[in-house]
């Protein structure tokens, strides 16, 4: 079976095409195209039989997955005879109200996860306008979303509630959700493969351009660090983290705001972006470098909500077999690495500074006696999306 | 010198009288009015040389401290000969606006709490009104207000900072402030004194009619559960503790409630009180011992959010020398106790089951091979409001 993955940005479309019937799962080809709706994309294509690159107008999300279509059964360097082999068109959905898993994308759907747009502002709009596009222009092709809180359905009540009145939860989704659901799935599946047991338990940390930790035992997640929305939990890049919501009105008063602009300011212009003016950590890590305080805040700030719930969650899993870091930012920073790990020897934690600064690609980074193994792990969200279009497809057929 | 410490609720005054001339600090006589403003008040009262109760009306806080004064200079049990050797009052005020530490009570001190009325909406507003009509009533006795946030002012940047542009944090105060300072630097100060040393690391986890845990290194704060205001951290008998505001459009959409109504009832109606209908842990207590599910969960979630952050502080101070409980819950409900330290041996904390059982008043509880000892240890804000008072009118004379 094959199952085309699709990351949505709101002008942007990559994808990924998958052989599922294959035992060894094999990525048959992968393609992406940029600033959708301008005068000019880019327009890549890679397999096995060669690469394309042109540039062209690309009007919107619908024209991207004709395009990549063509490409996947060009004669030359495409890898499927006609578009019907694509069983499926799988996404990495965020949020929908009342909704989560894997489901058949359907008006219901669409319907529950535009009632959640001011939950996720900087998510939703974008795929629900990409997502409406494509079920009309490709009517026959099988649309999957997996949601990234899917995974995250085995937390415990006593991590998953808010302290609100109980219809809060029950009837307005006041839930800690969690996210990246796919990325810390991949990363309990290929640990437990890796060390060779399924009775884990691990803290999985895909830091990267939005970060969260999960806390997982024996394959299921039991806690994570994102919660109603992708604004909570660690500082992203320019969206907040944790917040106490009691500082608003004295902001709101002070300053005239409103409280939608307020929470746009929290969702847009804060995180490192809101700190040192500058939102990938790459920028933020060079300008510390050059000695810049507020670049150095950033990246303390930072470095301190990724401690505070690797802490939290050493205590919730009591014994913890191993750290996984994972994502842009964890697997391609020593530096966040090292500092997270710094002074941890007591509670069991130790890296191998070589290990962790020279070498590269999936490998265990702690020292030969740190308690606790440490793990860079590259993830791939892709497939596990994949996987779960695939079975949900199976299921049904 | 002699100092009486007050203790303002929106309806009660509680006082104690201490001579901080006497090397043992001895508190001389204490004392409580309840019901004020109500047709009949229990005024009691009790010194060395006796106690009197009494049932009378007592129309507001500065009739309350009228009635104290007369006790204290009363000929039979009375402590003193009259008003004037009582050099102030101290308060333990919780919250202003651009303030912090210790403080003499004046108009500009008055309105930069007020200024904060809606941030500490349960606190600020009765102490404002009780400390106002005290300052009319008492023009010649020194007020002094010592802020529940002074303790917290240590906290490094990294901990004390929200990711929100900077100017949130310099211009309007969006910072994490912590509270129960008086508590927590009574636990420092005494940990250091039982354990003689005074380079300790220690988490003190002050569990009470209100709950935050604080992390100390070397005496001084590093970081605290409560942030900008006393709503956030560790869920609070009716207040909400950790929330993602970004769950607060949802919740308003679908009721059609107001900011500010949701905002209360965060405030007022959630916490224990909004998952199982009971405020007082006593109750939460009982009610999950007959078997009701949302007590259970609510105890759960009490003792998962005391978990959190006791997790994260033992990564904040990397090599814990102590765990300290204390308040009314945390020195009197050795299942709390038990709860929190479930299944932590491989982090270095064991609890000697009997100690924390049978066992009352200040004392190690932890197993003699826990590498973290584990104390209960009663607090004693008051001494701490009394000496602050003292050191700050010694520093002006």
């Amino acid at each position: 079976m094959k199952i085309l993955v699709a990351n949505l940005g709101s002008t942007s479309f990559k994808y990924r095409l998958f052989d599922l019937g294959d035992p060894g799962e094999p990525m048959l080809a992968r393609g992406a195209v940029d600033r959708i709706g301008g005068p000019s994309s880019k327009v890549v294509y890679a397999s096995s039989k060669g690469k394309t690159e042109a540039d062209r107008a690309v009007p919107d999300h619908g024209e991207a997955v004709r395009l990549c279509l063509e490409q996947l059964t060009n004669p030359a360097t495409g890898v499927i005879g006609s578009a019907s082999e694509v069983s499926a068109i799988g996404f990495k959905a965020v949020h929908a109200k009342g909704i989560s898993g894997v489901q058949r994308v359907d008006a219901r759907l669409l319907s529950a996860m535009e009632a959640f747009n001011d939950v996720t502002p900087a998510h939703n709009p974008p795929y629900v306008r990409a997502m409406r596009m494509l079920a009309e222009r490709f009517p026959e092709m099988p649309l999957v979303a997996a949601f990234e809180t899917g995974f995250h359905a085995t937390i415990p009540d006593r991590n998953r509630r808010y302290a609100v009145p109980n219809e809060w939860a029950t009837e307005h989704g006041v839930l800690r959700w969690g996210f990246h659901g796919a990325s810390h799935r991949f990363i309990a599946e290929r640990t437990a493969l890796l060390l060779n047991r399924p009775d884990l338990r691990l803290i999985s940390c895909h830091l990267g351009g939005s970060s969260s930790l999960c806390a997982i035992r024996d394959g299921k997640s039991v806690a994570t660090s994102m919660g109603m929305s992708p604004q909570s939990g660690l500082l992203q890049n320019n969206r907040v983290g944790d917040f106490d919501p009691f500082a608003l009105p004295a902001v709101m008063r002070a300053t005239g705001m409103r409280f939608e602009e307020a929470l746009a300011i929290l969702a847009n212009r804060s995180g490192l972006l809101g700190i040192c003016g500058k939102n990938d950590l790459r920028d933020v890590e060079a300008a510390a470098e050059t000695g810049e305080a507020d670049a150095q805040l950033a990246l303390d700030m930072y470095v301190s909500s990724i401690r505070h719930y690797l802490g939290a969650y050493l205590v919730e899993l009591g014994d913890t077999d191993a750290i996984v870091f994972t994502a842009g930012i964890g697997e391609n920073s020593p530096r966040i690495r090292s500092m997270v790990c710094r002074d941890l020897e007591r509670l069991g934690i130790l890296l191998n500074d070589e290990l962790n600064e020279a070498g590269h690609g999936e490998r265990k980074i702690s020292a030969a006696d740190s308690k606790v193994e440490v793990w860079v792990m590259p993830t791939n969200e892709e497939i596990i999306v994949a996987r779960q279009a695939r079975d949900l497809l199976s299921a049904r057929s």
